[in-house]
């Protein structure tokens, strides 16, 4: 099946945002075997607009366009491709209600023009979008597949996976076109990645199906696996199968598979081992403590995250001595260890992490730059503090802080720390 | 000048990469008035490629295409574009020399293939390229300009700003037809599209020069205003005057502009007034306190930001009763207010804020479902508590719970709240 998907939006057009869409869009159909032929980005204009959505049709048997389904004048999708395919547009009633419901659940009157989302060209079938006001559309028409999808990532992007991917799926069966890829990400911290290609060479070098690409992702190397087969549990068996051989090579290096970030693993593990955990930061600015925070039930072992950025919030909560300070300053060895010491102490957790730094751009001198970071874990029989320098911008400096820390506590939770020390 | 940009490359087809050369183009080529008419993406594959540029032949007067240039066989578009515009390739001395010379530098053998990038079609100029084997060409040809750059981005991209733009500029000099196009964005909180769209009605309407086109982003809505004329000067008087109309009708639901994102309204507002502040999070998991501290110098107002995720964290370092949550639970507005009250007696701060909710997606009931949150301000003068009730995944919750606690401080510090009561 021959895919294009045409892009809306005038934004999209003049650079002010990127299309993630068009991407994320054709890496789906990949994994059923689509093919993406062509991509098109066309602007807010209905004469455009309908002459590359003409054309599409000549070209493709599956078209997905995005965006232009807003309830301004300027959204013009859903008129276009109606008029084109001389459809009627006609109210959807669920549709209609589901715009009341939310506009008086949010007590906010409705305009009449966002009545214009509940319209449907006649055939089409609603998406559901539980996260914005316009629905999506899948229609059949002339032997072509049409999908229309709102903009913002976060709607279309559930929209797509969860419900116009299956119908794909069902469509594909009916006509015997189904030819499964799958994908396994393999997420790797604490090797390079020429450091990893050299270890696992005879790997890449003998190839086949599933194929594996490696992938530089800032601080971290991913390895993507890709499987083809006629079903579901072929496919998964062959990455399955892979994905051993590498484990067996990278070992631990490899933290965890797909989506699951360096959190979810020390979430895993925390979880696992049945520990409690307290965070002071300071330079991270709490970033730490969000992407813990941003796990399911993170609060069965996160205590607490004290974002102590002065001074005096460093020594009357966390009780770090105040001589220490004067003497050596925020950013040292002695007061990271003592942040750690002081906000395991005062949760009564059994792990207590400190990070002081400089995160940037100003307050950065020649002994102490900006991106200087010292992180410092404390647990019963355990303590250490290491010292970084960061690079980049603030948020880098808050990026890089915030995952040595999450790296520093997976290796101490997989009791690796003291061997590696 | 009407542009096209066409991409190159089946790895942006199949959505392996993210198309940003498209968005930096045309970013670039939107401040010399040129607009981005269409955004082609195509394979390499020399029959569609040809399609899609003879079609860009006929709707454009500025052609740019992107990847395809460097030395391997599946790289196209150097062939393709002369074959389409019946122009030979020849070999151009200058290219041929460097890329000896470059070989001959890092001591690897050129292979006869590499020989391909120093080749131009007739009546074509190279743009150089110092980071990167493919030099660009640009070529005039049947009164079209078409450009051919080099796919990896830090080597498009500098190639396009120091060479190929001031090469535009001439020739829309020559042509007379400089036009200069500038924008600014209206960031507004507190406001939905649809409300603000029905504000604004007749500016909207009579819309020209500045055009007026309203973005919804997240819980925010964005006015982008795009003027034109033939002086930077004239143009940012445009634009001036056009967002002083704006603010008369939208007032302060207009908080910043351009790239400047809510925690530095509020920043802006600290800072100004004077004022320190201190973060109770409890549902925001940190997030609050990460946005307000990716703000240079934060640490001059925001004295810590305690994420205080269990109830022991609660009593035991903000001083909440332990009877208040025995009696109506961890998430009420009593606690929120106590929090408020707590971290701000802690800290000694001006402003103290406190946030209690569920993020989900457990933990949820019929009376506390996910997404309740209470927020809490409290200053000398001043104490509040608002109850909301976000939808949405994990993230989304503490993404707005964050928005909704910058919202209420923004309207503090500008000492509106009393009066919105």
């Amino acid at each position: 099946m021959r895919c294009e998907i045409i892009s809306v939006g005038t934004e999209l057009l003049m650079g002010q945002i990127t299309n993630t869409n068009a991407r994320d869009i054709a890496r789906e159909l990949f994994s059923l075997g689509i093919g993406v032929y062509y991509q098109t980005v066309v602007g807010d204009n209905e004469k455009r607009l309908a002459e590359v959505f003409n054309q599409a049709l000549k070209r493709a048997e599956l078209i997905i366009l995005t965006g232009g389904l807003g309830p301004t004048d300027d959204d013009l999708t859903r008129e276009t491709v109606a008029k084109v395919l001389a459809l009627p547009l006609e109210k959807n009633r669920v549709w209609e209600q589901r715009l009341q419901e939310f506009f008086s659940r949010f007590k906010r009157p409705m305009a009449e023009i966002n009545l214009r989302q509940a319209m449907v060209p006649r055939g089409g079938k609603i998406l559901l979008n539980d996260r914005g006001t316009a629905p999506g559309i899948f229609l059949e028409e002339k032997g072509k597949i049409i999908v229309l999808l709102p903009g913002p990532p976060r709607e279309l992007l559930p929209m797509f996976k969860e419900q116009v991917i299956p119908l794909l799926r069902e469509k594909l069966q009916e006509k015997g076109n189904l030819a499964l890829l799958q994908s396994k990400v393999l997420r790797i911290i604490g090797l390079g990645e020429s450091a990893m290609a050299e270890m696992i060479r005879p790997l890449l070098e003998k190839q086949d199906n599933p194929t594996i690409a490696p992938l530089a992702k800032g601080a971290e190397v991913h390895l993507r696996l890709t499987a083809r087969g006629s079903s579901d549990r072929e496919v998964e068996a062959l990455l399955a199968s892979k994905a051993e051989e590498i484990k067996k090579v990278l070992g631990d290096y490899i933290y965890g598979e797909d989506e699951e970030e360096l959190e979810f693993a020390v979430a895993r593990l925390l979880w696992q081992k049945g520990k409690t955990i307290a965070l002071a930061e300071s330079c991270s600015g709490g970033l730490l403590c969000h992407r813990l925070t941003n796990i399911p039930d993170s609060s069965l072992y996160l205590l607490a995250g004290l974002v102590t950025y002065s001074n005096e919030a460093k020594i009357n909560i966390l009780g770090v001595d105040p001589a220490i300070i004067a003497k050596v300053g925020a950013v040292s060895t002695e007061v990271a260890e003592a942040m750690a010491t002081g906000v395991r102490r005062l949760c009564r957790a059994d792990i207590g992490v400190g990070i002081t730094g400089v995160a940037g751009p100003g307050g950065g001198t020649p002994q102490k730059p900006v991106g200087l970071t010292y992180i410092a874990l404390e647990a019963e029989d355990f303590k250490l503090c290491h010292r970084y320098e960061f690079w980049g911008s603030r948020l880098d400096i808050k990026e890089r802080a915030s995952q040595s820390a999450l790296h520093l506590l997976r290796l101490y939770l997989m009791e690796k720390l003291k061997k590696m020390e």
